[in-house]
């Protein structure tokens, strides 16, 4: 029902696609793939997917002195592997990372967690590393025990054909069913020379039809202080992978986990102009990521992005995430419909009365609400404003004007990216079954 | 792609139609329709609905000391009519209720309130009652001005033909895409003899492609105290209304109010067993009328029961919200799917960690899922038991057995009824426009 003018099917995108995502300077060269010095990778058949796709993954740092930082799911039902790799590992010092796709190991209760140990002793065997710099990640159904008669088998397979060019191998064993590659590696010029940063992200949503979970797995031949690598995983995460949602679904199992080798010889000191200058490009590379994910989520046509402005941080937050769940804002986006009442109804249902928010709402950059009330504009233009690929919203929360009858400006901004809501949707949760 | 065993559709389903309800003895008598003594109402076409169906609705009860109590919509954006009401009528002294359907009068700002005004001062005149004595109420698209040069003619037009048997009219009157009717009119037995109980309700969720409200009006011959109105209103709509979600999406314009006539002469004593029959008799129906309106969302196929159980009461509210609005919990109800695995993730997501909750599942009386692992259930037979049109599922929060094995007690229990997530409500939603 609707024409997309923004695709171009036929030739290939850049990784850098999104007009949301600022591309800093200190990116001089972008690439589909490639690790970075002092890592290996590989990804092989163990027998855990039905398709006969990569189900092990591996990616290990040679250095011994590799400086690591992670982020988990929040959730209270986190699965075995996200509970051993984030109780018993040493999140500052990770050299391996082993993924199992296919089956989460998740709702697997005691027995899951005694499985998700034999699964990191055998990457750590396999790779030569101590059990406790292993991360554990897995992705795929739940319910469902880990098949324990292959998985130590694949492992010793992976770890037996290690490259540094297994990052496509190890790739496609962290997928389920992305529909495309989410990886890029890109150089960034620091004072000290060149270093390469590589991420490669899978998932998010609906993709998966029995569960959902998002990996991200980051490495870098750059040198970082374990509290350096903490910092920049930490904001970069809250500004990527933490904005984004498909469905208001918090995985078991989401995972994001960064390993820098230092073999570039070229050190990034904490607060220096270096530091903000790699902080930037992951920053850049984990926003492209978490984009794609929310675009490859069950098929959506369009994503969104949402920006609330109010004098209020927390009620913001709330907002954006309001909207950026509303099943009603998410199937107006999809059937491109500029619907602004849904925007303010979802705004008033997480900033309860009886006091009144006078709210502004932007579409596309048209104002079509102000102070809670309809303002002229020129609807056909708006409607085909919406039918691109990335459609902007931005709200507001109190009066459009101060006393002296200025624009308001206001003290706190947030934002949330989301997919639309649509039938592929439906078809992939309601009529696949685990 | 699913059989519905209980579907029968050539015969006309009784009211009471949920096993989620019980029938309390007091009730004697249900009908389809009937004002209690002491009401009139009307339904006219003013000129809002395109379709040219019934679009201004008037109740208005004849004694002039009816006593009444009214609940509304949380949300902070609630629309004029809400509003008005709330604010400057007499909540426990109301007469008359006038709706529009067609047109919310919300997300219309300052005019907005003007004109809600305006549709109380013409309903207060044509019925003969203080302009404080008189509800507005209003459903329908948001962000276009009430037509004001239609609608205090079809007040005008309704007093006219209010009539005891007006019933229908104004159910017909507050509709918008109501598939079916959503009244019940019942006899309930007290010492002093028998009152009339009626309710008519509209809508729900999605039904109204660009807007959501729940509109619900109660009429009685019973005399009550406005305490005993507001208490027996307050705790029925908190087991009714407050407990379902088709989406959740909070309207601007939900509405329900009670009004008692007292002409039946049979009057009910504050905390007497008579208040107890006739709370009963209240909670089941409005209890019955907030399942159709799960049942009638969006076209939904079947409807789900959570009861959450475990040792903190706003814990198991929060899960139990979670469960009935994830979108994965309800493409796996439209798809006939026991995805216990979906459950455990909606349960983590709201109940974050590092502490692990261990989570046990029925579903369907079946218990799937024990202390956060998979028990051994025939899952054939449960698919089969997930294809009917009402699915309880049951969530415990803590282990399923104490400290000497005896199954686990849980101090507190809540539940939600939702709708499912299928097609219909991605079409209703995405493809029709404002």
């Amino acid at each position: 029902m609707t024409t997309d003018p923004d695709a171009t099917p036929d030739e290939p995108l850049p990784f850098f696609r999104s007009r949301w995502v600022d591309v800093p300077e200190s990116i001089v060269d972008v690439a589909d793939r490639g690790l970075p010095l002092g890592f290996r990778a590989a990804g092989v058949h163990a027998g855990i997917k039905p398709s006969g796709n990569h189900d092990v993954a591996l990616l290990t740092c040679d250095a011994p002195d590799a400086v690591s930082a992670a982020r988990f799911t929040r959730s209270g039902t986190a699965a075995p592997p996200v509970l051993v790799t984030r109780e018993t590992s040493r999140l500052e010092a990770l050299r391996t990372v082993v993924v199992t796709s296919g089956n989460a190991n998740a709702g697997t209760g005691r027995d899951g967690f005694a499985v998700a140990r034999q699964v990191r002793s055998a990457a750590a065997e396999a790779t030569g590393v101590d059990e406790d710099r292993v991360a554990v990640a897995a992705t795929g159904v739940i319910g469902v025990p880990l098949p324990m008669d292959v998985v130590p088998r694949g492992i010793a397979a992976a770890a037996g054909v290690l490259a540094a060019d297994g990052d496509d191998d190890f790739r496609q064993g962290i997928e389920t069913t992305d529909l495309f590659p989410k990886t890029a590696t890109v150089r960034v010029a620091l004072s000290g020379g060149e270093v390469t940063l590589y991420a490669v992200a899978k998932g998010a949503g609906m993709i998966q039809p029995s569960f959902a979970t998002m990996l991200c797995f980051i490495a870098t031949d750059a040198a970082l202080d374990p509290r350096t690598a903490d910092l920049l995983l930490g904001v970069t995460v809250k500004r990527s992978f933490d904005r984004i949602t498909v469905d208001g679904q918090l995985s078991t199992s989401d995972t994001a986990v960064l390993i820098a080798s230092g073999a570039s010889g070229v050190r990034v000191v904490p607060e220096s102009e270096d530091e903000q200058r790699f902080g930037l490009a992951l920053d850049a590379l984990l926003r492209q990521l978490a984009l794609l994910i929310v675009a490859d989520g069950e098929g959506a046509r369009r994503i969104g992005r949402v920006v609330v402005k109010g004098p209020d941080g927390p009620a913001c937050e709330r907002v954006a995430r309001q909207i950026g769940n509303s099943p009603l804002v998410k199937t107006a986006l999809y059937g491109g419909d500029p619907n602004w009442g849904r925007i303010v109804q979802a705004v008033g249902a997480v900033l309860p009365g009886p006091r009144l928010t006078p709210v502004g709402v932007r579409i596309a950059g048209v104002e079509v609400c102000r102070d809670g009330q309809e303002v002229v504009f020129d609807r056909p233009a708006l409607e085909v404003l919406v039918q691109g690929r990335e459609v902007d919203y931005e709200v507001t929360l109190g009066s459009a004007t101060d006393d002296a009858g200025r624009p308001a400006q206001f003290a706190n901004e947030t934002e949330v990216y989301f997919s639309d809501l649509g039938h592929e949707y439906v078809t992939l949760n309601a009529e696949y079954t685990t």
